[in-house]
């Protein structure tokens, strides 16, 4: 932003703040509520209504974040690119969607902040009722100085920033596809109790990587109970390894009723809080009917027993608070049925083993955090 | 791999010692070579011929880098499900690919070496003309033990392991994705002459990010020289930065060859080593037909300035030694023809910043090994 530039944004807020007008930007790329179906975002045809807010410092940000969310089948309450905020800012934004019933998760891609005691002020209170998830930008030199070219705002000293989100309760993610992420797993997923993980997987080589993973992310590998063992003794071959990472090691891997009989096992046993798949439990479509050749009734007869066990692990996440992290299977991740699923067994879905590890690491980090906040 | 396990393994040995056959595996998911066309692991139909050869402690490990590498449409020359590695190990096959004249990369998953002397031994001398990329766990503590009960190997101290890939040229990436997006990006770029990235963006905020990522993996962001600003000023509306990162800032970003202008133009410049793209440069064939609504001719059209924009990009990339690295457009990414043309493009293609940044940290340090091994 140029000399003239800030003398033409002064001008028009001069104008508006004379005749009483608030207004979005400029330097934004819109806003929109699908409540009102009002968007000056271009949108064409009816908005999805839903329960996450998108606050966006940058148009193409925001406007990635929202297809996103999209892809993944989450619909928004509102998203707005704020812009240079030359009247409404970050903080106007927060305040009011602190109170807005239809936004259940608010998520944020923030440069910096004109007023940032106002806005942690404002977290604090709403963070124990409503999780605020944020990416901030400009913690490097160069960030830093591309951030103030940008949108015109300091982006003012990192550890400062870490601290005051911290201590109001925000979930800081590192980018914009784990903000993503982490709003799914939020809007889908109970949070764990505790940080002790339990893998189940296909082979000895993905259940490595996850160990290796989600124990450079500070969670716990859970040490699996006698009676757990036990179980998946009558579910496994001998070759398995009696210990957690639980390999299936075997065609058990390929009968989704055995996959899901021992995820259920697991769930029940007291050392693990949440667990980590490593296995196909839903089928994409052009899978079933391409390489496994099933005729369409045949497919529809596997998506019948797939959804059966699908209720199944959706009533034993429920009722022990446990999630469920998927990752293997990916490639009908975006195909709206089989992400239909994946929601309904209120699994989160994630591409990759280290970024699965992180979004878990900032659910027991929330999970704390309320228990503080809360005293629950 | 239980007592009984052990037996039966070392009596298979045994036998096949005795009548000095040697063996893959066992606890194997099979090996294949496309240059004969034999294949253990139940390939159907024939395979591809490619340059990189997989070796993989791990049969779902090595099945899932296979299958990557495919639909990034990078044929292999063998792949290598190695198991218990009771008769042939890690070791063997590293010298065997040392002078296979089919593989000019080599990809390993490692859980643990048996002789770790002879093991970098081999790769100190392979690694100056050909790469190896590798992923190594076992590097906390219950990684170590899954993959001690996994294929029976002591994982080994971490350290020792980082010491010795370093000493010996072995490009150690964190997982196997990094490692199929290494394998893919020395496949079809040059190394970069430096560290300086140039960052070329649709948009302040996915700038920043990339800033960001690019600091935090120790890459810098190169300060553009005077020429590059005064040709960016002929290309861009007046709002831009005037330094990098570029935000193309305007409509500009919706024109391919504006965007291919601005790209050849930071490519040409001395204080920039390569280019992070985050702007589409390659549109996918839905977008085209369906959100554009351009009819067949249209698209045709579209696709033969693309070609012809791609072109003059992969001339300076082969003229500068400046790797391109692109992330944005990602949803045609698998479709065959677009990434037939990323490939043409000479563009490393990443679904994420941080991934991107990554991936560029490793091309810059193998290109700083070479310096030092080879004196070039």
């Amino acid at each position: 932003m140029g000399e003239e530039g800030r003398k033409l944004e002064a001008e028009v807020a001069d104008i508006a703040g004379k005749g009483g007008i608030r207004f979005v930007g400029p330097n934004s790329m819109g806003h929109a509520d699908t409540r009102s179906q009002l968007s000056t975002f271009g949108q064409f045809g009816e908005m999805p209504k839903g329960q996450v807010a998108v606050l966006a410092q940058s148009g193409s940000t925001c406007l990635k974040i929202v297809r996103s969310l999209g892809e993944s089948g989450i619909p928004l309450s509102k998203y707005i690119s704020t812009g240079n905020e030359a009247d409404l800012t970050m903080e106007d934004y927060l305040e009011y969607l602190a109170d807005d019933e239809d936004t259940k998760i608010i998520a944020a891609y923030i440069e910096g902040l004109r007023d940032g005691r106002r806005f942690f002020n404002l977290a604090k209170k709403i963070t124990p009722h409503k999780p605020i998830v944020a990416v901030k930008v400009g913690g490097t030199e160069e960030s830093a100085r591309a951030v103030m070219s940008h949108t015109g705002v300091l982006a003012g000293a990192d550890a400062v920033y870490t601290a005051a989100f911290k201590q109001s309760g925000v979930i800081r993610v590192e980018d914009d596809d784990e903000l993503c992420d982490v709003v799914y797993a939020l809007l889908n997923s109970p949070l764990p109790r505790g940080n002790k993980v339990g893998i189940l997987s296909i082979g000895g080589g993905p259940g490595a990587l996850a160990a290796e993973a989600c124990e450079k992310e500070g969670l716990a590998i859970g040490k699996l109970e006698p009676s757990t063992i036990t179980r998946l003794d009558g579910l496994l071959s001998s070759r398995w390894p009696r210990r957690n990472p639980v390999d299936m090691a075997g065609p058990s891997a390929a009968e989704i009723s055995v996959v899901a009989s021992l995820l259920r096992a697991m769930m029940e046993d007291k050392n693990l809080d949440f667990i980590f798949l490593l296995a196909p439990i839903i089928m994409d479509k052009a899978l079933l009917a391409g390489r496994l050749g099933l005729n369409p009734e045949a497919v529809k007869a596997y998506r019948d027993k797939e959804e059966k066990n699908i209720t199944l692990i959706r009533e034993k996440v429920e009722e022990y608070q446990k999630p469920v992290i998927l990752m293997w299977q990916l490639r009908g991740y975006s195909d709206p049925e089989t992400t239909a699923l994946f929601r309904k067994g209120g699994f989160v879905v994630c591409a990759n083993a280290r970024r699965a590890a992180s979004v878990l690491k900032y659910l027991v980090w929330y999970r704390q955090y309320l228990a503080v906040a809360t005293g629950k």
